[in-house]
């Protein structure tokens, strides 16, 4: 197909280093395209092809199978494909989990997005936000001599890798007697995450594992038993559960993207821990790149908090990142402007963005630095 | 790209008549292709383009435009894409439009679609069935006289095209005095509507104008201004139009699909009068076929409230129903069975479905009614 081009840098898919929605491998991409105009088991376009079909049932149950492969996850663990975003997550789980509990939800709030959830739960109970980072920029998350869990909290929640301000906790937090809860959108199926320990795990898709548009919800039968039977029946966990994620239409093109990504995740990867590997050497690169610069590319995150797929930096002046961001774009680089939120510049290196990408970014700084 | 078919029948997209999600123009198609490795504009994957780009703003700000021009919407109106579906604004539209009305809101019970909003209207509060066609089976729909609407209601609630029972208004109901609100899921953008005459019109997208994933909201200003403060934010109008349809991650691909639907419909087609035109013509064409058939094929609905969108009938017996079906899958055609809720034949003739579609299966319909 012929393609005509407006503007004038040569971007590439596979340089796409933005925070999302992000870069996904070129050969899921290849395989969405063809599915544009036919699905090949079934021979008509993904778009086309109703929800209640026996190919989508049979999508949704491939999907499913190859979480629970990926993660190990108990059969006490429903997965649900839902629309709406973490956002929607934000109000839907103290809707399900706080109805009737005595004492708050505990909430830490380590940046950019913990803050959001925290301001929408705040919306449907009670809440208590356990440690806060506001005073300090973010700099980095808490140590866990600073948090001292209620042992009644009606659940905990945490957010396990904040995308603005690149941090990430590096193990399990909160105790295993209160229900816990975690926003996984930016780093979930990147790395093992020991789901069993979880309550209730969300994330959307476009970071590591899809398209904007669906998002996907674990959550362990027993943490629903007190959910109230007065809530909207979208807003329900269990009406989804009961449809199996078909309780109204579900966003069929975006989960067959997620499908064909946990297919690339269990056979050309080869399951998360390699997966991990991948993304640890990534990463790796990268701060290295801006450990040996002598200061001029500045990681924002403290090291024992640094993000394995944000990699958030600034450079000496707003001018030169300026510069460095309109000479990225003309090699071919896109997505490094930080978030509006902090400004700098922020590499997201997730699944999709693969080590040649990192190396390449690499060999970038380092000739910039050279020549500024 | 090679194929490789694992069914025998060869479907063809052009001949898909699904209740939804529905086919779509082989020309947009192909546009949707070409933008899965490349947006001709960006140089990017459709499915990395971050939602906060320049690009992505345009394509909002053009679809918006489009569909104010498609229905020369006025200024007072807000234009927004959201998530959900039409599920969502079942329990969206009670939340923002009921708390503090003294009356109950009325709707109309015509067919399973508006049943499903009436549902999930009571969960939220005070609702008044104004005509139910349970009783009936939901053959017809009511006639003027039947319906007394309350000076002092709410909103008047209602559906514009029943899907799955195949039964279409084909006029504005309700009191110009009392807020009017419309599910146009099955119909928006397949005719003119009279815009201005409505408080709110929603409309997923999975029908006549995109792939399932998004749902337009048409909202009229005034409609909100007792709106409450207490919602959460992904629930509250206001939150979608202040942040342009970006409160948060939108469903980037969908929305862009629909924006190349829009300019179709107002290059290749010409507007919404022309589209009505094709959209009554191959309406004729079906139900020509049914009357003509001396009874093989039998209309489930009242002649004066077809839909122009569904075409739901039935054959002497349930044998000669799976006969049908499998010898239109052989042909190429799919789609075709009933609702689940109703049985029988269902033949979908949304936007994207060609007139010489409808020529080819009134073809095979009266070929199959030579040979049974």
């Amino acid at each position: 197909m012929s393609t005509t081009r407006t503007t004038t840098p040569q971007l590439r898919n596979s340089l796409n280093f933005s925070g999302g929605p992000g870069a996904l491998p070129e050969s899921v991409l290849q395989q969405v395209q063809q599915s544009i105009l036919e699905v090949p088991e079934v021979g008509l376009s993904i778009l086309g092809i109703s929800h209640r079909s026996d190919w989508f049932a049979s999508v949704v149950a491939e999907l499913e199978n190859n979480i629970r492969l990926l993660l190990q996850l108990p059969n006490n663990y429903h997965v649900l494909f839902l629309q709406g975003g973490a956002t929607q997550q934000f109000s839907m789980i103290p809707m399900n989990l706080l109805p009737g509990k005595s004492a708050p939800a505990e909430y830490l709030h380590t940046g950019y997005w913990s803050g959001k959830s925290i301001a929408e739960a705040q919306r449907v109970g009670n809440i208590h936000t356990l440690w806060d980072g506001t005073a300090t920029g973010f700099g980095s998350l808490p140590k866990d001599e600073e948090l001292d869990f209620a042992a009644d909290a009606a659940y905990f929640h945490y957010v396990s890798n904040e995308t603005v301000e690149g941090l990430q906790f590096h193990h399990v937090l909160g105790r295993d007697d209160v229900p816990r809860v975690c926003d996984m959108s930016s780093d979930f199926l990147s790395r093992p995450c020991s789901a069993e320990r979880y309550s209730l795990i969300y994330a959307h898709a476009q970071k590591n594992i899809g398209p904007a548009g669906v998002t996907v919800v674990l959550v362990r039968d027993e943490a629903l038993k007190d959910a109230p039977n007065n809530l909207p029946g979208f807003l329900d966990y269990r009406s989804h559960i009961n449809a199996h994620s078909i309780f109204n239409t579900p966003p069929v093109f975006a989960i067959y993207v997620v499908l064909l990504i946990t297919r690339w995740l269990l056979k050309d990867i080869g399951g998360l821990s390699n997966m991990e590997a991948i993304n640890r050497s990534k990463a790796a690169l990268m701060y290295h790149a801006l450990d040996e610069s002598n200061g001029f590319y500045r990681g924002r995150a403290a090291h024992a908090d640094r993000s394995m797929m944000n990699v958030s930096f600034s450079l000496p002046t707003s001018e030169i990142e300026k510069r460095f961001l309109a000479e990225a774009h003309s090699a071919g680089f896109s997505g490094l402007a930080g978030h509006r939120s902090v400004g700098g510049i922020r590499a997201s290196i997730y699944n999709g963005l693969t080590v040649d990408a990192v190396h390449e970014l690499v060999d970038f700084m380092n000739a910039f630095q050279k020549r500024s």
